[in-house]
């Protein structure tokens, strides 16, 4: 490479350093996909960005100089070292499943999806040149979309990796996972490898339930309070429901392909819920829930990671 | 008055101007009580703010410069023109029913409790030269105590009046209240007048429902991501849960007073919850919730007065 050092970049690699992929097929530009392919772009500006979506979408990604090669239909992806599946989790194993019919050389194949299970199972009735390793970087925005999309949006935030070990591990899949490994560092991420199962059971807590629960709270909320009422609601309100303004879509198919791990976790919060209800007057059982969620209030605050 | 007007005070009036009330007594000197007492002397220098607390808090309150005068007993509650009660809910109607102890002359009474129909029935007891109004500043942080007290923290936000009308009105009522009314907007509150049932309905679930559901949704996803868990988390759950902080002294007063009107809001959070629960695999469900608690919150967002 005959391109300077530039230091300073958003991500974890200078730009003009040996691509880890020549060819990165991105099928979904929204928010993730969308930030993958500008953190790409700008690390290794002699690699290929290849964006597939609807002709809406990819007109906007173009107008951000996003993507190198702007695509609206799979048959593009047989060109690509790597392939991304970006969409809503149920649209990306769909999508993986048609991917025999476009690509027939060997490929690596990962996904960006909150949920694995499903993806991991799909991938493994794949033909053998698919080697298949789920990916989930634990990053996020308010908003959505292509729009939202950043270059740094990874930086300083774990990216899990599942479905990598087990029966089907092997040369040509380590090989893949330390290339995914040193992709997402460059972006500025820290790869971590995880089981699918752990991994639904984790983010059904850690990601899920707050999503649901900030969501029917600002029903709740705004049933009963109306508009007036809202104006007259502190940052607490504010805070706590944030996470509402999140779009349909994504959770659709998240709530459907962990619904298993989604459920027992809301019962633990209604369970909760009831305790206080039962408690209202019982000033030590309203001591022991401040107290409890104060330490592990304590406990993420100090193990955040930005 | 000699002083000079300075311009650009955080609040809404110019030092210097004439007190609205020449001797304040604040009893209890946290986040609230001090930043009143912050806010007060800042904008009227030649008024006298005299604290009322614990030695220990007093010692922080004199730190900061909050108060002119300390006293650890009520004894000098005679002295102030108007009563400021600061101390936690149930605390705040222990001591107005013990304030004619202490005072033998006509005095204007308030407060800054969350809930307002249990000290606005206790004051209607109080002997006649008592003119108590019950008030509620919508206005917080994350953080607790003098320490956390800030001379502009009530800048911009409502500040709610119960009890001022009905049987108990008059002339000497409506000129408290239009004293108090003055006095907030100095300190650059929006001063509102309220149904004291209504105030705390409305606060169930603008205010204590959220932070409940904040302290829940912490303890569940604790109890089950562990702190390692916890490391994985997102912005999301550190939002959702940044109220769950908040001192279990204070609250258990909250929920004790307000318990008849918090538990049919928990009620109506854990009947969305049950019914996101059972539509977990339902996509039109599932984006009924997402759209109306979107709806609202871009509501929310709208009336927000910061």
């Amino acid at each position: 490479m005959t391109n300077p050092v530039i230091p300073l970049t958003p991500a974890g690699q200078s730009p003009g350093a040996l691509p880890v992929f020549e060819r990165i097929g991105i099928i979904g530009l929204g928010l993730i996909g969308g930030s993958v392919a500008l953190a790409a772009r700008g690390i290794w500006p002699s690699g290929l960005v290849i964006g597939v979506d609807r002709n809406e979408v990819l007109e906007r990604a173009v107008a951000r100089h996003a993507i190198d090669v702007a695509a609206s239909d799979l048959t593009i992806v047989s060109e690509a070292d790597v392939v991304i599946l970006a969409a809503p989790v149920l649209q990306n194993i769909e999508i993986l499943l048609r991917l025999p019919d476009y690509v027939d050389k060997p490929v690596i194949v990962t996904d960006v999806g909150s949920t694995k299970r499903g993806i991991v199972r799909a991938a493994a009735t794949l033909p053998r040149r698919f080697t298949f390793i789920g990916g989930h970087p634990l990053a996020g925005s308010t908003h959505s979309g292509i729009e939202a999309a950043r270059p740094d949006l990874f930086a300083g935030r774990p990216w899990l990796f599942a479905g990598a070990g087990g029966e089907a591990s092997g040369e040509p899949r380590e090989e893949a996972l330390r290339r995914l490994f040193r992709f997402v560092q460059a972006l500025g991420a820290a790869p971590h490898v995880v089981d699918a199962e752990a991994h639904d059971r984790l983010v059904a807590f850690i990601s899920h339930l707050p999503q649901l629960a900030a969501s029917a709270l600002m029903q709740a909320v705004g049933d009963a309070a109306g508009e007036e009422g809202l104006a007259l609601a502190g940052r607490g309100l504010i805070d706590t429901t944030r996470l509402a303004g999140s779009p349909a879509e994504i959770w659709a198919d998240i709530c459907t392909s962990n619904a298993d791990e989604i459920g027992p976790a809301i019962d633990t919060l209604v369970g909760l819920l009831r305790q206080v209800r039962l408690g209202l007057q019982d000033r030590e059982a309203i001591a022991r829930l401040f107290d409890a969620a104060r330490r592990w209030r304590e406990a993420l605050v100090r193990v955040d990671s930005r």
